[in-house]
């Protein structure tokens, strides 16, 4: 990456700035954007100077692919503040190398370390104010793609619209949540486009979510399609077992994303003499280990709620509702990894990065 | 229906037309658009009053949920003109219901017949002149909604913009078209949205078709996501074949879309003696029976493409070659379903419906 990026990227400041009238302890989350967005649009074979701007709407044709055919993809992520000021991005090559992944998925064109990281630096730099200091106070970061090429012909676009926002943001889950463990509906095909962040996959899961909010539940555990008896991942995070004092959790492949938070949580767990096993878990052994009481824990891992406890799950309309541990996994590694996010423990894994 | 719907529809005149710029002789497909569009917004629980406008972009946030989580859907139809003058639609509350399934799958709200057929007959009525007389010419027409409400959290939008915008069409596909049997990719899952007609089962065909493509393939046929055995349907069609006199096309369900052109071609097709087997054809007997030559034809069927014949497909790297027919069943079906759609011969099924 070239040094000098932050100069390459034209800057148009915010008249005035929206900071004042933002009740930072009252956030929900996603809905306030902070004064600027970053645009960067493919066109010509070739991606164009990438621009930061007031935070607008702006202009598309009726008929842009991402409308008519869904190349959008995304990232999540956050920014932190650590007590002396500065601010913190979290492993954001991964994101960067994930973001590509899903693009070319998508067969929409990859983003150069320029543009994502040096884009992501720029506006954070511009915008340090909206990181606050403190724990659970971030910044989410939403960089993403769109097809904005017009024509209602089912083929890739030929122009895209690469941007950043960021959004002010605490925790994403209030209350306790209980999941339903899917039964038909699914996430995810073989060779389909389960590990790439597409849109799309999200709007799939919204009317069965639906469906489980209905019956008091706040989020499914989604199995394999072709049968339904493998655990694989919560609506937007991995989910980890706890059986005994082994914690286990999916392979990520085709059906599944590879979440940065579950990969950061591996790493700290096995530094810390958990024992963690990366491998399918099947609803009959969940159910088994439910009634035997060898099952302590399940937890969602993602950027967005980071580590998220679950109380119970739902299985073929049985409840099993899980012990209240003190000194839990969840609650530990969820300590750990963010001290290491906030820079109140040493990150000997070398995964901040300063802007 | 309201008999005096165009009443209720504001109609905001372009002020000069484009037709006379647009060359009707060389088309290509979906690229060009009329002079107006009708756009409807839901908000506040409610479907407000639609507007027909001149076609022209629109402002958008850049965290509006379609772009984030692909609450977006579509449907395509096609407008005729007989040789009175008079403008036809093909079955269009078969559109109509099938929106309303896709709007249901991803919990975005149903529009209602008003809007969506009296819609369609109040911008076709305005855009007349567009649908041009001949067979092979048509108005291309494209109803579709997305998800405009704001905020950067996986739940669905509480709005929503269901627009109509009209492009004058030849024939979609040109040239030969060869096909490659998936074995790895996948278009839909089992409990997944295959069957709606949602913007992310496309994008997701992108770059399986790309690598088709570079292999000199037009399209691929899927095949069931779990086994790879099962033929299913074509990147934009459903699919046809011919084994010695009968025809074979798999029943629709979770994972294949419910095509009009193909429930149509089934109907003219029994209505005339052709024997028809509504059944999944497994990939080893299209092999044997390419093998043995009982294999005639496989021809794709969909709105664009209306019958699209197939010379021939690759599985395992082996290339298959298609007999040439004369008076083929797919001939025969495609000149049959036009002369209906053109009012050239009887519509006995009571499918056309005047605007």
């Amino acid at each position: 990456m070239s040094s000098n990026l932050i100069n390459e990227i034209d800057i148009v400041k915010a008249s005035t700035s929206k900071i004042s009238s933002v009740d930072f302890e009252n956030l929900t989350f996603g809905n306030i954007f902070t004064d600027h967005m970053l645009m960067c649009d493919f066109k010509d074979g070739a991606w164009q100077k990438p621009v930061i701007k007031p935070y607008e709407p702006f202009m598309i044709d009726p008929s842009a692919k991402v409308f008519h055919y869904g190349q959008a993809i995304f990232e999540g992520m956050k920014a932190y503040k650590d007590e002396k000021d500065d601010v913190w991005m979290f492993r954001p090559d991964e994101n960067f190398k994930r973001f590509n992944h899903s693009a070319k998925r998508l067969a929409m064109p990859e983003v150069t370390e320029d543009i994502f990281i040096g884009g992501l630096k720029a506006i954070l730099d511009l915008e340090r104010e909206w990181v606050k200091k403190g724990k659970g106070n971030t910044l989410y970061i939403r960089p993403f793609m769109i097809a904005i090429g017009s024509g209602v012909i089912a083929q890739p676009s030929t122009q895209y619209r690469f941007m950043i926002i960021l959004s002010p943001a605490r925790s994403y889950y209030s209350g306790e949540v209980k999941v339903i463990i899917a039964e038909h509906y699914s996430r995810a095909a073989n060779g389909g486009i389960g590990a790439a962040k597409a849109a799309g996959n999200y709007s799939a899961q919204f009317y069965p979510t639906k469906l489980a909010n209905e019956r008091g539940f706040q989020q499914i555990i989604w199995t394999d399609d072709a049968t339904h008896t493998k655990l694989e991942e919560a609506g937007t995070m991995n989910v980890f077992f706890r059986i005994n004092d082994t914690l286990y959790t999916a392979p990520t492949g085709e059906r599944i994303l590879d979440g940065v938070t579950r990969k950061s949580l591996i790493d700290i767990a096995k530094r810390d003499g958990i024992n963690v096993e990366i491998r399918s878990v099947l609803v009959t052994e969940l159910i088994e280990a439910a009634k035997d009481g060898s099952l302590k824990e399940i937890f969602g891992a993602g950027t967005a709620a980071v580590v998220n406890p679950i109380v119970g799950f739902s299985y073929q309309d049985n409840y099993y509702e899980l012990p209240k541990l003190e000194n839990s996994y969840a609650s530990q590694l969820k300590e750990k990894l963010t001290n290491i996010q906030y820079k109140l423990a040493d990150d000997t894994f070398g995964w901040t990065v300063k802007v």
